[in-house]
Formats: structure tokens, sequence, C-alpha cells
């Protein structure tokens, strides 16, 4: 039987894609006592990076939300892994990093990271309540738009 | 009766902004067993960031201090809420990470987040003795110069 | 006698650095009860930073592995330090943060920081498969190539 998570999860549309594999001497989470830490997460569908540029360029503040919320459903694929398959376990986010890749006067970057910090709150209800920082770096992996890091608490 | 780190404060003629509340789907603060993990903090004074530019560019290295020093009044904020007042739970400052709106030549990201670092210590002593990260971001939220994460160790 | 870790950085034909000390306020690793939090490493060799530059610009990607690896030999001499000596008491290497000195336009930030993920899975085995985040920051500290983070748990 679908998991509370589960059911959230499809009355909200979404499906989560498959963990990325690892593609290098990393790997996509490590489980601790307690907790799972997460890699940094690219907007990645199907295996390609699918929002590149750059906020305050190329892309608009909604084209990065959408980003945000891709990298985030990217998050949601690796803690279903790290939690073999039942997000119920998730007692709560603990933290969401994003990593906005910007211009020098790019200022929104607060905007673009609601796109997964909503998709948090939707999903996991109050447990998705993060700690959150949010930052403009002058590039990422790939050309990505957006890379999400999170630390999950799990029971 | 006022703690012993809030008697600290007062002798070094510091008073703590409010917390800033939560604008968005996210929280000022996590608390796991033992550990509160924060946001990533401006400089805010008043509700409002109070030191907006770059370093390299339109701010010297002392404003960034400045800016560096009111992001940790605003960890102390986040913090002393963590605790439900009490700073003198807080056992250690585990690891500061400042991000510093730079220009590509800056190299004084150091000093900046001095200002920070040198506040913890002053506070808490050994125990504000803190793992630190600094970096040159192309940008920050709001235009703020310098955004402060932590993590603290609490009894 | 020599541990088992110590061992293979000999068989590596590799010699730790000796860790930086404390340059302000801070400390090179904060141990808390099975992890240790490490300070940010910036590509240092003999007391100054080796490998200065932007990728994309005055460095190439193997000068940035290079600077990555680097990175990673002093995470090793601090997680020593940490563990009064013996790196056998690591048993996991459990995330590493890359920040690599960019572009705008470079995309190969992963492959820069494959210099760190590779030697941590050389010297640490399957121990040494940790999460990890890469992102390009548009400056660091002394003009440093690039900086590692690392945190480690430890028995």
């Amino acid at each position: 039987m679908a998991g509370l998570i589960d059911q959230k999860l499809t009355a909200l549309g979404l499906s989560l894609p498959t963990p990325a594999a690892p593609i290098a001497n990393y790997v996509g989470y490590v489980v601790t006592p307690g907790f799972v830490t997460l890699s940094g997460q690219l907007p990645v569908v199907d295996g390609t990076v699918a929002i590149v540029g750059t906020l305050g360029d190329t892309l608009t503040v909604e084209e990065g939300q959408r980003a945000a919320r891709i990298c985030f459903l990217n998050v949601l694929a690796q803690l279903k892994a790290a939690c073999a398959g039942d997000l119920d376990r998730v007692t709560r986010i603990v933290h969401l990093r994003g990593f906005v890749a910007s211009t020098p006067s790019f200022a929104q970057h607060a905007l673009v990271m609601n796109g997964a910090s909503d998709l948090a709150v939707a999903v996991f209800g109050e447990a998705g309540r993060h700690a959150r920082s949010t930052v403009g770096v002058v590039s990422l992996p790939a050309g990505a738009a957006v890379e999400v890091e999170a630390v999950a608490q799990i029971a």
C-alpha cells in the first residue's frame, strides 16, 4: 500500500524521477544515525539538466522557481531511496541550501528558492518547514540554473 | 535573572535584534537532538538589509566586517529563540559559513568573515571557537553584502 | 605501528601536510559526538596557497583537479589531528562540498571536484564514498582555485 507521503505526491500530481546514479566517486546520499545527508541536486529530468542558464540574464524568476522545484523532486527521489522506498520515515526536512546561478546584480534569489521550499511544505506539511540558505553563485555544473542540497531527519 | 551570556552581551554593549519572522515556507532554525541548524542570516537591522553591495567594488573590507558582525547578531537572535531565551544552553558554535558578495579579483574574504568570528568568541569564549568556511559569491538575496550560516551544539 | 590508513597513504606515495594553525578566531575542526566538522580547506602547500586562479580563465581543468586534490590532503591532515593521529577511526566521509573559483560560462566543476573525491576513495575505500556538492564561486580567500569542506563520521 502506498505510504501517506506517496499518496500526497499522487494527489499533487507528482511522480518522482529515478534517483541519479553516481557518476563519479561519490553517492547520492549518506545515511548516519537519524539523518540523511544528500548530494547537491541539479534540475535533472530524464537524466539531463533541463534548465540551464543564469538568473538576471537568460532566465526569468519563474524559470528559476521551476528549476528549484525540479531540484527538490530529485531531492525527494534520493530521499526515498535513502529510506528504502518509505518516505513516511522522513520526520523533518532539517535544511535546504539553494545555490542559484546569478548575475552580480540579481537580488531575487529568495523567490527562486521558494520553488523548492513550497514543494517541501506541500509534500511534508509542518515536517517540511526547514532552515534555509540561499546564495547566488557564478556558475553550476553542466550550466544548471539551480542546485539544492538537503539534510533530512528520519525515523 | 539574566543568563551569563546575556550579561556578556550587555557588557559588550550589544542588544539582539528581534529574530526575523519566516517570510516564506521556511523557518529561522530547526532543532534536532543536541543541535540547532540556523537559516542563513543577512545583515538585517530593523527588518531591512542594512549593508548592500559588493566587496572589491562598492564596499570596503571594514564595511564587509560590519556586515558579517550584524549577520552574527542575527544568528544570536535566532539561537536565543531556539533555546527558549536561554543562550547559556549553547555549548559550542560548531560551524560558521560565510558567503561574501565579491568581485572576481577580491581576495580578503577571510578578513571580512572575522567580523562574525570575532564576535562569536567575544560572546561565547572558547565555546565560540568554530570551524569556518568563507567563500565569495556573485550576489546575495536583496543585494546583501554577506550571509552567515551557523550550526550550534546545545544542552 | 602505522595504522591501516597511514599504510595506505604511504602506499599511495602521499605524505600529509602539517594541519594549518588557526589564523583567526576559528579552528580547523570541531568534534561533536561521532562526527568531525572541518573548516574549508584551501590548496595550501608549505603554508601558502599553491594554486590560485579561476577555472574557465587562467586555469585548466587538470590544474583545478590538482587543487581539489591538495585541498583534500589538507582535509586529511585536519582529520588526522581531530582523531589524535589515528585516521583508522574515520568510519565514513559523510559529505564533501567543493567551491570552485569559476567564470560564468565554466561548466566542468564536477570534473574539478573529482580530484578530491577520487583521493577520498583511494584512501578510505567504500568509507570514502561521500555525498557531494560542487558549485562555482566568483572568488575564494587568497585567490585560491578551490576550497573543500568536509564532514566525517568517526568511531
